[in-house]
C-alpha cells in the first residue's frame, strides 16, 4: 500500500490543494480517507478523465481498489491505456444517484448523490507475479472465490492485457443528502407536493447461459448477489469482508 | 437545433475521426444520431471530462438534450462552469451497467453496458429569454408539468446560475450485449455456472417531505415515476413524449 500522503487530526485525510478543494457548498466535501475508500469500494466501475493530444476523454471502466491504489485493466491495443501508461494525469470518479428531491421552489430542485473524485498518475504493472495477482483480483474483487473455479487465463491471453495501478495522490468526496425542506422556509406554504423519489441500483435474478448444462449448480460467488439487493452495499460488504486494506 | 454535421447512408451519423473512432471491438461502436440521442435521453446525469490548467477533471452533472445540443447548468461561482464557458474541449459521457457476465474462462469475464460519449465546446447562454426557457427546461426535461406549479426562480436566483449549451460535434455510442456463451466454445465443458446477473437502476416509492401539509396531493409530474420502474426507460419515455427534437 502506498502511503496516504497526509493526515489532519484523528482521521487520515488526503491533502487539500487548489486541485481538489471544494470552494462552493463546502459542507458537502469530505477529504478523509475512510469516506473516499468507502465510496470507491461501493462501485463496480468508474469514469476516467484523461487527455490525449489536448483532447479530454471521459471513459467508463471497471476498476478495483487495494490500499491506496486504484487498478484498472484492458487490452494492450487500447488507446486509453497506452496513453495513461505514459504517467499522465488521471481523474477517476465514482458517483451514486440516491434520489430526486422535489422542492416547491424551482430554484431548489436537486438530486441527492454521493461521489468521489481521485487524482493521480498510473503506472503499468510489469512484474509477472503482480500481474498474475491482478488477473485474479480482477475477478475476486467482486466475485470472491470464482478465480479458483474459472479456467485461468492462458499465457497468450495474459499477453493481451495491461494492468494499470494508480496511487491516490489526492481525493475529494462530495455527499448531498438534504430533504426537500432544505429550501427556504417561506416556500413551505406553497401548495405543491414536495419530497423525494429514491433511485436505487439493484441486483436482478441470475440467469443461466443457454449453453449451461442444467446439472451444474450455482457457484458460491453468486451467493453474494441476492436478488433485489442494492449493488453499492453488496459490493461494499464483499470488499470489507476481503479486507481491501490488508494488501 | 444546430445541424448534425454528417450523414452516412440512410441514418444520420456523426462524423468519424481519430477522436471518436473505436479501433478495438469495433462491433460495439455506433455513430448514428438516433442511438446516441436515445442513450442521452435515457440518462438524468452525465460525467464531464474537461481540463483546467493542464489537469483533467471528471465531474458528474445533471444535463438535458434538445436537438443536437446538450445543456447543463450551475452556479456562477463554479470553477468547472467558468472554465467550460471559455469554449474549451468537453467530453460528456453517459453510461448504463446492464449486467455482470459470468463466463467459465477468467479471461472472458465482462459486463454488458451501454454508453455514449459526445464531444464539443460549450457556450454560455446569454439571451434572457433563452435563459428563462432553460430554467424551465431544467425541470421540465424530467418532471413534465412541474415548472408551471413550482415557485418560479426570482430575478436574484436567476443571477446565481449559468446555463451552458454544447452543440454535439462528434459522438460515439458503445453497446456490449453478449451472453456468457460468447466466450470460446471450448470453455462450454468446464463445469462452472455461467450466465448473467442483471443490474438495474429503479425508481423507489415517493416519500413526502416532513414539512408537507397532508392535504396537498401528489403533483401530476410524479405520475411518470412508477415505483419499481426502470429509471432509464422512464426518462426516455418522458423525453420522447415531449419531443426533444422539435425545439
Amino acid at each position: 500500500m502506498s502511503e496516504v500522503p497526509g493526515s489532519n487530526g484523528d482521521a487520515p485525510q488526503y491533502p487539500i490543494t487548489s486541485r481538489n478543494k471544494v470552494k462552493r457548498k463546502r459542507e458537502r466535501a469530505r477529504y478523509d480517507v475512510e469516506t473516499v475508500h468507502e465510496l470507491l469500494d461501493s462501485a463496480l466501475f468508474c469514469h476516467l478523465a484523461y487527455v490525449i493530444e489536448g483532447q479530454p476523454y471521459c471513459t467508463p471502466t471497471l476498476f478495483w481498489r487495494r490500499g491506496n491504489n486504484v487498478i484498472w485493466h484492458g487490452s494492450v491495443g487500447s488507446k486509453m491505456l497506452n496513453a495513461q501508461a505514459k504517467h499522465i494525469d488521471v481523474c477517476l470518479t465514482v458517483s451514486f444517484l440516491d434520489s430526486i428531491v422535489l422542492t416547491r421552489g424551482a430554484f431548489h430542485l436537486a438530486v441527492n448523490y454521493r461521489s468521489a473524485m481521485v487524482f493521480g498518475r498510473a503506472t503499468v504493472i510489469e512484474d509477472p507475479e503482480e500481474r498474475r495477482q491482478e488477473a485474479e483480483e480482477l475477478i475476486e474483487n467482486f466475485l470472491p472465490g470464482r478465480s479458483a473455479l474459472a479456467i485461468p487465463p492462458t499465457p497468450g491471453e495474459m499477453k493481451q492485457v495491461i494492468f494499470l495501478k494508480m496511487p491516490i495522490d489526492q481525493a475529494v468526496a462530495k455527499i448531498r443528502n438534504h430533504p426537500a425542506s432544505y429550501e427556504v422556509p417561506e416556500n413551505r406554504n406553497h401548495p405543491l407536493w414536495a419530497g423525494e423519489i429514491p433511485i436505487e441500483t439493484r441486483i436482478g435474478g441470475a440467469t443461466p447461459c443457454s449453453t449451461l448444462d442444467p446439472g451444474v449448480p450455482k457457484s458460491p460467488d453468486l451467493d453474494h448477489y441476492r436478488e433485489g439487493a442494492r449493488l453499492d452495499s453488496t459490493l461494499l460488504q464483499i470488499r470489507r469482508r476481503a479486507g481491501r486494506d490488508k494488501y
